[in-house]
């Protein structure tokens, strides 16, 4: 059994994790940038060394500096988090030569799953439903235009050497698809070098709909439901919960079992989530990318099924089996959670550092909060502006709601301005409370505070 | 349905019962005396009115100002939390002809439970186990030997109009019980006014372990399992947890039947507890009272239960049947919670009040913290020492402890002396720890720092 871990991250996810560990009776190092001496995970943990300056490339990405304290402290592994190094296959890597156990997949997992093609194949040959496409780059542009027909338009265009939203084109009938391959693969060849593209079907009434697996180092997989991460703002997720209010309980298991086939096709060790586009209007799910870490949203996952994920991905890494069997998960009730930012909801989510002057989170029957800040705290300009994680679990939506209004109104935040008031705003919004809602809601609903309206 | 409640209270139980309506939609009106007016209870509440000077007999418990502010909020009911209004039963029935919903059971029943002779005879006509003893006042010295000899000794003497641990004494032996019994009856004739005595078993080897009812007004009561409270020092509760480590499955069963049985035997509505001296040497459990309120120890029973105490207490109020059958009822898990007093555990538990300058409640997955402190919040010196509920939850009770010693280690407060070294001690404690104590462990275990053995 591990003994003392290296949490080589910051935050929020560095103070979960040193609980966890606590409370299993582990040994914790803190590592920190100069920037984060005075925070709650240096504070928490048994030990904590500095490993260099503000920039993350000097410091929580500084391999060499973290492998330094984790070999002079002695641990026996280390605990990446999310972010930073977690899905650092070089990292793991390092991580075996040096003899300390890396919390998390094989460096071969997370290889496979964080190559866009290779992982398309790879689900796809693990039965898991893909969005329809070409199969791989297209030949020429008649080549194109026939699988366009095929498939159905509207379709994406993408540069197989693209990515972070550069190389994208949709199109929507022959002449636009025509158009789009020629300028996309003379774009990509001026960006990336390669001239490549592919074809994918468009979905644009979707909601995003992920899967939390778990899985042992003596083939045991598991999944523990669906996350519905439907709520976005230009990709970056809000707000989560679980169950999905648009999964039927065929469609659950359907996902569930497609998500251990995925993660069993890498022959998966520990938590990770594997991403779906979940077409609502048709029932249709198709495999997006597969996280391999824990996610920032993981709680709500544990409210509703009572299994501690972190403590799982300890366990698994020190070999033991997994805690449960798919037979004995069980989801109990609703869970939601918020993510609370520093940042200016009616100034375009302005990020907003500084020093929290007043700081009371709320408490109570079913309300969890997940957080490294505390009164006085500087929240520092360089890293994420997320201050807070605020979970409600209650025994349907509508109390889960309940709970996530009241506690939204009672936490107390001064000195910076947060997401708060828009998250009232949106759990007091009719749609969403309907729970029938894409990925574009934030689009299609501005939620400006009433006076402005 | 009740729509608007007026909270007669202060301090965290305010606070609770004003979450509970805030996410059952509830408009909620807060009084406070001229001591809490920078209250937390007084700024979440949507209406707040001070209903005098400092003395509880002047605010809290002053019916008149109480029932005035409630008559021109025009609130459908008054919750009365627990301690001040919420035994009493000539309050209760001012709220039935002001025509406002008392949250809580009939007079009648606080009558019959609030009085110790006709508690005693009630249950037992219910068929609830009760002390062996006299029936009723002992006629003579010579009836009281003969009673002894029946019951077996030790035998505590108890004067009838005594209370509060006046008029109690115990004897070993036939000296000891011909002595004590004519010394009481003196006593308490020069006290009370009334010399009659009665006799009852003496058990000194047991634990406090209660029982959670609920009723509606449709004749249905059930029972939420078992709290076990016998970490007490000088019969105040400390410490409780659910389920007791204590109980088997068949006598938490009997117990629960019984509790039952004493409930429907006063036509009981609302949320009471049915607290028994649990003789666990012989497995023998006894009536020692009803409480007809919600108690402090609570939210354990909410945690493994998934039932909302103060909910259910609203609902039936209101005139719903209970939310629940007994055969739907079910327990997950282990909870646990601590009072944290301002209190010294060092100067023998002395009273600590004075501002708080930092306060950093723990969280988490399964740390629920009640409380109505915050950063700058000063206690007065007038009311109860109760800073915060620290509640945990876990899988089996040693993770239950290892969360609680966790989530100790990092609750900050600072300003003013609190019990959290006591508590981390008590977790620490091996008897503790292994289960098998009873409510003399605090006379047993000094628990004093490790420094100054």
């Amino acid at each position: 059994m591990i003994k003392k871990v290296l949490i080589a991250n910051r935050g929020e996810i560095a103070v979960r994790i040193i609980r966890a560990c606590k409370e299993l009776n582990i040994e914790t190092v803190a590592v920190f940038s100069e920037a984060d001496s005075d925070s709650l995970h240096v504070r928490l943990a048994d030990e904590a060394y500095c490993i260099g300056p503000t920039p993350s490339s000097q410091s929580y990405l500084n391999f060499t500096n973290i492998m330094s304290v984790a070999t002079l402290t002695e641990v026996d592994a280390i605990h990446p988090g999310y972010g930073f190094l977690a899905e650092n296959a070089a990292f793991a890597e390092i991580c075996a030569e040096c003899n300390i156990t890396f919390i998390g997949p094989s460096p071969s997992a997370i290889n496979q799953m964080g190559t866009k093609d290779v992982a398309r194949t790879t689900m796809k040959n693990a039965g898991v439903p893909v969005v329809p496409g070409s199969e791989g780059i297209i030949d020429s542009v008649e080549d194109g235009v026939k699988i366009a027909e095929e498939i159905g338009y509207p379709v994406i265009i993408k540069a197989t050497a693209g990515g972070g939203g550069k190389g994208i084109r949709v199109a929507r009938d022959e002449t636009e698809l025509r158009k789009g391959i020629s300028v996309t693969q003379k774009e990509a060849k001026a960006n990336f070098g390669n001239p490549g593209v592919y074809l994918e079907k468009y979905i644009e009434d979707f909601r995003h709909v992920e899967i939390q697996v778990v899985g042992d180092t003596h083939g045991n997989v598991i999944h523990l439901g669906e996350r519905d991460c439907t709520i976005q703002r230009r990709l970056q997720k809000l707000v989560e919960e679980t169950p999905s209010p648009a999964l039927t309980k065929e469609k659950r298991q359907e996902m569930g079992e497609a998500a251990v086939r995925a993660a069993q096709a890498v022959d998966y060790v520990g938590a990770g989530t594997i991403e779906f586009i979940y077409d609502h209007r048709n029932g249709n799910f198709y495999f997006m990318e597969m996280n391999t870490r824990i996610q920032v949203e993981h709680p709500v996952t544990e409210m509703v099924t009572g299994i501690d994920l972190i403590k799982e991905q300890i366990l698994v890494a020190s070999g033991k089996k997994l805690s449960y069997t798919q037979d004995e998960v069980t989801f109990n009730g609703w869970s939601i959670e918020c993510r609370i930012n520093a940042e200016n909801p009616d100034k375009n989510f302005m990020p907003s550092p500084g020093k929290i002057t007043m700081y009371l989170p709320p408490g109570g029957y079913g309300v969890r909060v997940d957080s490294a800040a505390f009164p006085g705290y500087v929240i520092p300009p360089y890293y994420d502006s997320m201050i807070a994680k605020l979970i409600t679990h209650g025994e349907t939506r509508e109390e889960a709601i309940a709970k996530m209004k009241r506690a939204l109104s009672e936490f107390v935040i001064e000195g910076v301005d947060t997401t708060i008031p828009f998250h009232l705003r949106l759990f007091n919004h009719e749609v969403f409370v309907g729970g029938d809602f894409n990925t574009k809601f934030l689009e299609q609903y501005s939620l400006k505070p009433a006076t402005e309206e």
